[in-house]
């Protein structure tokens, strides 16, 4: 009989649970919640709970991997806070998890998770070492070395996000200045483009347009929609993230000298103008005997799932 | 009988050769030598070989040991370069050292070398992770990770004395600006100095008096000198540096989590005032939960020596 892997993964508005046999490439089945608005994890864990007894019916896991939008101490499985929602502030996933399903689990951040499923299944199949980048609401980052993951002394390698590139930038939500998530991510594309929408009154036309002048309503997604229609302020709102990434990267490149950065989440569909900045950037900003390339994530949505299996398989008894 | 373990340590201006027996932490004798200025790779190579040859006497080593003053290709044992001195491009070091001593060598260059130094036997005892930073007339870099050297796909990690921290800053021998060894190594300190004294003719007084007026004899030593007597010119210079340093080092925490930065290298022995603005900006530009400490490296110009014995060990035919 197959043993019959679960993989959980929280996001910080969406849940999805997935169950594969040990050793295949396609999911038997998967379902999927959205997270309201003042959700809590209280919520988080019933939606979770029921998505999955949906799922098993009458089976039973063999192990559980779980990704979790948030820092999660690795070792003890336990979350640290999320970001997005409230109550999340220590809690024992894992044991809670194991005590729910019967089954041994494994918790780990969703950078570090989705690198180890890039790695396996994905862009970085073969590689020996890479940092896996996720660039949306925030950005985030995860280590392979040496065919593993290296999660840092506490848990928090790979914050690439919070590396400052421009010391003279704006604020981050994390008090620093120019910081890469505050240029790259989606709200702060968002910002640059609102704030030179109001200060250059002449400029931005097809973006006005998308927003029906609302700039409230400005996001990163049209941003990126109103630059692949020409609106130039639209595409230098988009350049300044990608120059952020890309000297972020060349100082990765340079500090850790991995084979491959491997780039996923929304703010990286921008397309390939946005694409070759960083990449020119990167290789700029890193040695020239630091060979690398960038490429972007092959699994999408779907790497924190698929390192979620990889996680799950460290965790069965025969290992 | 023990093993005779054979150290060389090749510098950009001095070469060193020790041996010790294996397991023992005292060197039983240590030969040294300047090397002239206009000195070549065969100049270098011709003193290495009779100052080794002077220490050995009738005896023989089991293994070598060599840290490189520049870029190596460690799985090959291939000097690719030295910066400082020229004709070693693609040297064969290690076939060559084998072939003349009869024993298996291993070459890696000096900021590696040096992190394993203090890692065994200096700052970095009982550390699974660290950063070894070295700022002299440059800035580099090794890691331990895992309690091993990690050295990068290429053999190029570590190099955070090319991360960028101020993309406006002044520009690199690299060709990139703002580089952290432009800012810290000590002829950016003294280049700084010597600049601000020629635009600020009433600042500096203790630092003009020291060089007798003559700008050009300007060196980072001095400027610390005068720091250290009180002269604000010369300690802001320094300052510059300290701050690269800290925010070089808070980026390096954020990406890779380590458990310790070591530093050594004559630029940090400035003082406590210089130490204090490296930790200050190291610990703000990192996040909160990186947690990490900044020390001094404990076996000053020894450790590329010291590590050389541990890369010694490597290669004895028992391991």
């Amino acid at each position: 009989m197959t043993h019959l892997l679960l993989a959980l993964d929280f996001g910080g508005t969406k849940h999805t649970a997935a169950i594969a046999g040990l050793g295949e490439h396609q999911w038997r089945s998967q379902q999927r919640a959205l997270s309201p608005p003042g959700a809590d994890a209280d919520y988080d864990m019933k939606t979770m709970r029921s998505l999955t007894w949906d799922l098993l019916g009458e089976e039973r896991p063999a192990a559980i991997g779980v990704s979790f939008g948030g820092p999660v101490d690795a070792t003890t499985g336990t979350v640290r806070l999320s970001p997005h929602v409230p109550g999340w502030e220590n809690v024992p996933l894992r044991r809670m998890l194991e005590a729910e399903f019967g089954a041994p689990a494994s918790v780990d951040n969703d950078a570090n998770v989705a690198a180890l499923g890039e790695h396996r299944f994905g862009a970085g199949r073969g590689y020996d070492s890479l940092l896996y980048v996720t660039v949306s609401t925030g950005v985030g980052g995860g280590w392979i070395l040496h065919g593993q993951p290296w999660r840092g002394a506490g848990g928090m390698a790979g914050e690439i996000g919070h590396t400052v590139v421009d010391p003279d930038g704006p604020v981050c939500v994390c008090g620093k200045r120019g910081c890469v998530e505050r240029l790259a991510a989606g709200p702060g594309i968002a910002q640059r483009a609102r704030e030179w929408l109001e200060a250059q009154p002449d400029r931005g036309r097809v973006l006005r347009a998308l927003v029906r002048h609302d700039l409230e309503a400005v996001t990163a997604q049209m941003v990126s929609q109103a630059a692949a229609q020409g609106d130039e302020l639209a595409w230098e709102a988009l350049e300044v993230a990608a120059w952020a990434l890309g000297a972020g990267i060349g100082n990765a490149a340079n500090l850790v000298n991995p084979q491959r950065f491997v780039l996923g989440g929304g703010v990286t569909k921008a397309g390939e103008r946005f694409w070759a900045v960083i990449r020119r950037v990167a290789h700029e900003t890193a040695l020239p005997e630091a060979h690398f390339d960038v490429v972007p994530a092959a699994l999408g949505d779907d790497a924190p799932l698929w390192g979620a299996v990889v996680l799950v398989e460290e965790c069965l008894p025969s290992k």
